[in-house]
């Protein structure tokens, strides 16, 4: 499976002029390779796929890689075989690129003194962003099934935390019953630090659960997601918890209209930066603007933050495969907030909504 | 409290001619600052320190940071802030340190591009390595009390799950059930994925929990940790079960001395790679060194894995202060493994052992 993945960097890399890319970031490592563990570096280039890792995960990386991918186990520190493989598989001259935006400074400079000892070459190191980051913005069948299951095991835990009632527990006790039916449904963990947050704590995007018991009368966000076989979910709701008051449902009434102007939209081809407009615009026009201080969404996958990233200035157009987060939020400060997430998967005339828990209906009066 | 943390960072700033130190390490952010988030730069200079951070965390920031911390509120990218603090705060020749082993070459290149575009200066970057985990590494009261309380989570904890039994049940639920009793004890969450591992998956140091029910006659893993305010601990007993058979008796045995030995030897002033000879001296001895393939130990603080190191060519020696791991291991291919694993405290004129949870008595016979 992975060998379609490694074709579509190879022609990435060949597209800037590369000789090959050295891949340091262990999720795309473990994309391109299919070696889970906390120790491994890529070489791609166009004669073959070579993975570095240590003794320590010697028979495990022997048993996780794909067919095409060379295992070579050495010192824990990778770079010296890391630079032997790029001189055996890169012409003298090669320009290589590695990853500038996960690769330290200390990594960059002594590589390039490595690949300098290997003899009288002349490779130089190119900074390069974004090549294997584009192509895991587009996702193959087998990740988007992996991304359905998260989805899954994420709404059967959430429905199963609320049927036991929340208004009276601390938002500590829900954030971990929350990881407790994550565990129950099968997921291998959270994707993130589960955010349970009520009234006031609630105006913070990313605020941390408390140890204050939630209150009826207020919105309740719980934004949580699962990592099953290795890929992440996300999705946030509010809960409407008796009578909020008028600021707070008014709130949850324009976030909730924003939500599904934005799920609408979802097609191949529209603009990431458009696609936050649709939203924004609803928030906007409401007169809520200022309290929707962050962006639309973000692509998810193996990271639960990966690419493609919607948001007012971001950059590209959506595709079939990709799997974004629509996740509109309005927070007014002091008083509380609201986020509504779901995840969707773009398919080819259209949008497959992943995350099926349903959503609170918006509080009746005052529209 | 983090006044006199930062006045040590200035020193060693000042011993190395550079004119600030830009720390993106996050950890190393909350250490010299008090902030908690995931979007924080500090900028440490001899007239002041800056933390910069993005409108999400402005009011946890402001609540959260020490005296003689400036906060800077601006955009997420906090590189233009950065270069305009470390403007502010430096000569215009500065050499400015940044962290080598953690700022990538993307965020190297951009930095240096927007100290550039300041105005007619030469400022240059200087990738520097080490200076804040050196200073981490000698804990404070406060560190070594937090250390102590996540210690004795992990030991109620531990004993919790041991409690219930094991035997029969699979990894993967032991190692939930340590999580759960974590939780119950009061730890924010576990210091790593704890390992538990049982007959020939315990060959790996690495092991992850697999589904397969622990069986009796053999012997068990369990690698385990707390985190309590930040802080984190790390522990490590092999339970005897049953009747192991003589080549794993015999292993548990020489751990058991070889960790006894070295917890022996802790004390300030001995060579962190004299102390790793002492534990690897005794299974040398018992023709089993080829069979302890890592270090012996690691400091263990705001990370589960930071200064010093205790390995065979490690540098430097103990201080009062510092808190590091004493973990020998003796690991059989297809057959199993024993690691034994203590928090040890270096104190004045010795050592204090914070893991306090009992190890199984070696097995009789063969001696």
């Amino acid at each position: 499976m992975s060998a379609a993945r490694r074709a579509r960097v190879r022609e990435a890399v060949a597209a800037r002029e590369l000789s090959a890319l050295v891949v340091t970031h262990l999720p795309s490592v473990r994309y391109l390779t299919g070696y889970v563990g906390s120790n491994g570096i890529a070489v791609i280039a166009p004669e073959g796929t070579v993975l570095l890792t240590d003794a320590r995960y010697a028979v495990a990386a022997r048993g996780q890689v794909d067919d095409g991918v060379e295992v070579v186990v050495g010192a824990r520190d990778l770079l010296g075989d890391t630079a032997a493989a790029v001189t055996r598989l890169t012409p003298r001259d090669a320009t290589v690129g590695v990853e500038g935006a996960h690769m330290t400074m200390n990594q960059g400079a002594r590589l390039t003194a490595l690949l300098a000892e290997t003899g009288d070459t002349a490779r130089t190191l190119s900074p390069q962003t974004g090549i294997v980051e584009g192509v895991r913005a587009v996702k193959d069948a087998e990740e988007i099934a992996a991304v359905r299951r998260a989805a899954a095991v994420a709404d059967d835990a959430l429905a199963d935390v609320l049927a036991q009632g929340v208004v009276g527990r601390t938002e500590r006790e829900v954030a971990w019953a929350v990881l407790e039916a994550l565990h129950r449904h099968g997921a291998e963990g959270a994707s993130f630090e589960t955010i349970v947050a009520a009234g006031p704590n609630a105006a913070r995007p990313h605020a941390v659960p408390t140890g204050a018991r939630i209150p009826g009368d207020t919105l309740l966000t719980i934004d949580m997601g699962a990592v099953v076989d290795g890929y992440c979910s996300d999705m946030t709701r509010t809960l409407v918890l008796g009578d909020p008051g008028p600021d707070l449902a008014e709130a949850y009434r324009v976030c909730h209209r924003a939500q599904r102007a934005a799920l609408d939209a979802v097609r191949p081809g529209i603009a990431c930066a458009d696609l936050d407009r649709v939203a924004r615009g609803v928030i906007e026009e409401a007169g809520l603007g200022e309290a929707f201080g962050h962006g639309l969404g973000h692509g998810v996958g193996l990271e639960i933050h990966e690419a493609p990233r919607l948001g007012r200035e971001a950059p590209g157009t959506l595709a079939p495969g990709m799997i974004v987060t629509i996740e509109p939020g309005i927070y007014l400060e002091g008083r509380g907030g609201v986020r509504i997430e779901d995840l969707v998967a773009v398919t080819e005339d259209g949008a497959e909504i992943l995350s099926s828990h349903p959503k609170d209906a918006p509080p009746r009066g005052g529209e």
